[in-house]
């Protein structure tokens, strides 16, 4: 008999359901009696103790849906010291939770913030099993995380639409992709939508650069340039800004975002109009992709057999094709990041895209 | 032996290629000896005599494919009497390169503007075929447009994916949905989406109408809310102003578009944070739905007809699902939108959607 | 107070649930009280008094599901009249179920097979509203039944996974599309899918015409052709067959399907072998489209109201693109088919499209 | 300057041209001078000297379209050292043309079939390049081909449709899915699908194992059933005939494919009738997914660098997430197969899927 609770933290994406699914799926077939307690909306239903019982039907038929059954929410990591607005004390309520529940563990799906507290609670002592959840892929540890690939398939067809309008008008267009702080959305959506642009964070863009390549696309007769823009972006002089002076900088920041910023420059410098378009949150939504239902599933079904094993601490993740256990410590407060001179980066050059460097 | 002329004014939409093919192979079908001539980027060609001829493989296998072959411009009515930077006079300039190539005719696909510029066309003597291509859907004398259904495809999608998140956080989200002046494009999308509340402009909204039904819909346990608006949604107090009064207020608009201002209006009423998403031009991008397709290639089936016949002046036009010729003086100059209590609305507010009246 | 049963039968489709979800959101925001039984697989749940109460949560999130959460069954109306295995009277067990739990009305949701029983219902003298479901719009007294548009999107899809194949390898491909008797979605999935011949029942086929248009096609330079075949088309000769000879043939067939046999024929003729591709139960599946949803809210919004005032006996249409009640008497036993002169059919020959004939 | 071949051999699918213009566009990128001369229709185009000049624009647009842009075709290896009815000696004839045109190297994408023969050219002293490509991952030497994960979305996408029907009508459906002699393909559309039980030929089924899951899952109350069925799935009888003794077999086999005996054999011990739908050639169409578009191009660009340094005799495949060069001695006449016992196997056993075995 097992007594597991599971959460969802952080911002959602597609095939959380799917990998809870999984872990479901794999206890209940391994014949090992399971209670399952559903916190809801992130670590704030685990400090208030806000639960459901859930029972395998509530997993029946969820593979396919986007969102979590379970809600979530964002709990900022740097407030979690800090007592709650009435005095609670965040750590010691999540312990409390979990403790008058009599749980054997806890399964928490989330990106980079969610597990530097679920490393947190594995230091204060609590069994904690972990899955990488992140449109960003930015977790380290993890060759990959479940949502990227769906994200990638929204914006590339985000992409794939401006292209025939940019094509039809001769323009040049934007498209803002997520991904935080890292360009692996904004990469592989870029390339697969054949943008022929493509500024990341790992890479700082210089707006010359931008211009030339526009011109070098107009000389051998293209008429127009998709540029596939991070939120992340930043260019080479802001790179090189202090903390201090970045922040000072952003707080009279009069762009949007950084895609408006670059489309001003341009603008300026060549007099050419540039359209953006901002998918936004429409690439955390909609239905998992097969990749991403299959990816979930498999590592659902290894933290099940983590659990049936007492192995805890740690997160299940994927390395070489292969499923693995990364142990929490190493995960927490690490950030996974392109490298400038990767393979695909350049290949993607290789294939005459710019990344404004 | 017909010289045709034919070009694509304006936005441009899906099914544009898919109705030019259909123009094309009634033609030949019809086994009558043709020379096409295709005007490039809209009346831009037609001003400046930049086209090239067409002959059939460059319709071949256009059916699906978004965008124009022909590329698009906008040319604005209002400056088409005026001379351009060189003081050519473009009107004269037109029928220059029409008779200059023996035209039989001329096929013009575009929207509302491209119909007035069609209709002077028509005035000064020159044989004019039109088609209606907007993803607005507010032509004057047809039901349907072609792009729009294609539009609705994708806004609704933008729609399903924000609902999955939506859900998962329990936030109100706000869709920005294209449409120009009316809300056909918005009401489908948000109706099929499963919207909330939905602002069009036909209906001037009540920002505290908008708060009720959220405030109603979390009485009734739903945690969360989503608003599509059409781009051109106009508040109560602002569809009271003259056109000066609403001019100058918008000199100093403090938002990016409407949907902001809605958001903030929330924000300061409730103090509930609400998400914006612009899907913008990936609206009019994209392989045409299956529905566009059969739509625009019957259209341009007709359009052959009426060539065929030297029957000109005509947009081709669809009511009561039969496929009409439609006078182009009906046409041009006017605009199509929903009446706030035909059935539709009815319909729409009997299933408990919110317009904000 | 109103107390609805409400059943979905025949094969299933798309929206099936949106449409439900119209009904009851239309009646809840009445502010009418109403309670809900949902009898379980079609008019078997009817029969054998299988049910379960419903209330409002159970229709919330299935506007994009597909499938029908009250499961459905055939039950063909030849038997209607025929006990049952233990000798029950079918008739009089359904007319029981009503009386017994006193319901207000029915709502069934069905076909051709299930508006036959829905109107002997009617005659018993049972309340009785109908939604029009079926993805071959074969429903006489209304232009439109929701799951078509969905099935032409997936058939279509079809078509187009085709083209790309057919094309790299030069061959023949048929693609057999559903819609029973009916021509419908084969003629538009056809056209929307850019298929060079189609063969539909309401026009039989001469297997030499075939022949003869892919000949032309190759003489035109295209080295493959689509041929588009709906599940019920027919060739001249087996057209003209009493029903009795027909039978007997159909004894002896050889063919899983006609497209089978139009592919053996084309093999015998010309030496060129066909693939045959079947997206059969696909067609009926996965989400419906938007068109489909906002049409299926929208008959269901109409149903309710409906409802409200007490008027039974109706199929709820749609005509001219307004909703309508048609008379159930008027619709039972009754089929829609293409007029093999009507425009489409027409528009799809200047297009240059074989219908065999 | 770099004189170079290419050609497209075996089954097409998605993502040919992707990885062409990935090849092409590194090559004009790295400002080398180059020819590049397409042979159409596979080996037959080298055979008969049968091609066209490409130039850059030919490459433009199609990173995302299906199909091949220089047809395909079928050449089995086994008659490679025939002569054609002609008497020519085919292996001459392609050295012939290799030389007439002083071509650099030869570009082949392919599958397994299309590898043999690739090396055999290597082995007669031409420069080779080989790109994986096929919808069945079983190339050896390589993790991923391309076409594979887009065609898993196709058959996924097929399994969705029918999910919502089976539980409909509660019934026990098929899906049959392409992927030659190994299982990858329905394996990993089985999973992200949700199929209860998934043959593949790899291991081997039992009749009787197939019966027990779907009575367990009755047991367990899911009405409805699906099966995943590889179009060479095999039972464990005819795993053990001989060659000789399986060819007989098949002589007689009154079955379209394994997945009718599958049901046949079903309805024969439980009674209960199963419907088969087979998705066919669809899997082998259409655009190329995201994942496919980019991991084409990458290889693509990796086989132009390969050119460009000379080193010649190599298939560019993929190896723990890098591009590798992997000699083409090593990968002609094997197969790469799953293991029973590798982790997705288990994964999907936790999961409570069944292979039957």
């Amino acid at each position: 008999m097992k007594r597991i609770g599971m959460l969802t933290s952080g911002g959602d994406c597609q095939a959380l359901n799917a990998a809870m699914r999984g872990v479901v799926k794999s206890l209940i077939f391994s014949g090992e009696q399971i209670e399952i307690y559903g916190f809801l909306n992130g670590y704030q239903g685990l400090i208030y103790g806000n639960y459901r019982m859930l029972d395998v039907s509530d997993f029946s038929g969820i593979l396919t849906r986007g969102g979590t059954i379970l809600g979530s929410s964002r709990t900022p990591f740097k407030l979690i010291h800090e007592p709650d607005a009435n005095g609670l004390d965040k750590v010691e309520a999540m312990k409390h939770s979990y403790y008058k529940l009599n749980l054997d563990c806890l399964v928490i799906l989330g990106g980079n913030g969610t597990h530097k507290t679920a490393n947190l609670l594995r230091e204060e002592g609590l069994n904690v099993v972990t899955l990488p959840k992140t449109i960003d892929n930015d977790l380290w540890g993890t060759d990959m995380t479940f949502g990227f690939q769906s994200a990638v398939d929204i914006a590339t067809n985000a992409i794939d639409c401006i292209h025939t309008t940019a094509d039809s008008h001769g323009r040049v267009f934007i498209v803002e992709v997520m991904g935080h702080k890292v360009g692996y959305l904004t990469l592989n959506a870029g390339m697969a939508g054949g943008a022929d642009i493509i500024l990341i964070p790992e890479i700082p863009y210089d707006i010359k650069k931008i211009v030339q390549a526009i011109d070098e696309r107009k000389k051998r007769g293209s008429k127009f340039t998709i540029i596939a823009v991070a939120e992340g972006a930043i260019s080479k002089e802001d790179a090189k800004l202090s903390k201090k002076e970045y922040k000072k900088k952003m707080e009279n920041y009069p762009y949007p975002s950084v895609s408006y910023e670059v489309a001003a420059e341009i603008l300026k410098k060549t007099g050419q109009e540039v359209r953006v378009t901002v998918p936004g949150h429409t690439q955390r939504g909609g239905s998992p992709c097969p990749y991403d239902r299959v990816f979930a599933s498999r590592l659902g079904a290894e933290a099940g057999k983590l659990i049936l094993k007492g192995e805890y601490g740690f997160m299940v993740g994927y390395r070489n094709r292969e499923v693995v256990k990364v142990p929490l410590e190493d995960v927490a407060g690490k950030l996974k990041k392109i490298q400038p001179d990767s393979s695909i980066i350049k290949e993607a050059k290789m294939l005459g895209i710019s990344f404004g460097d």
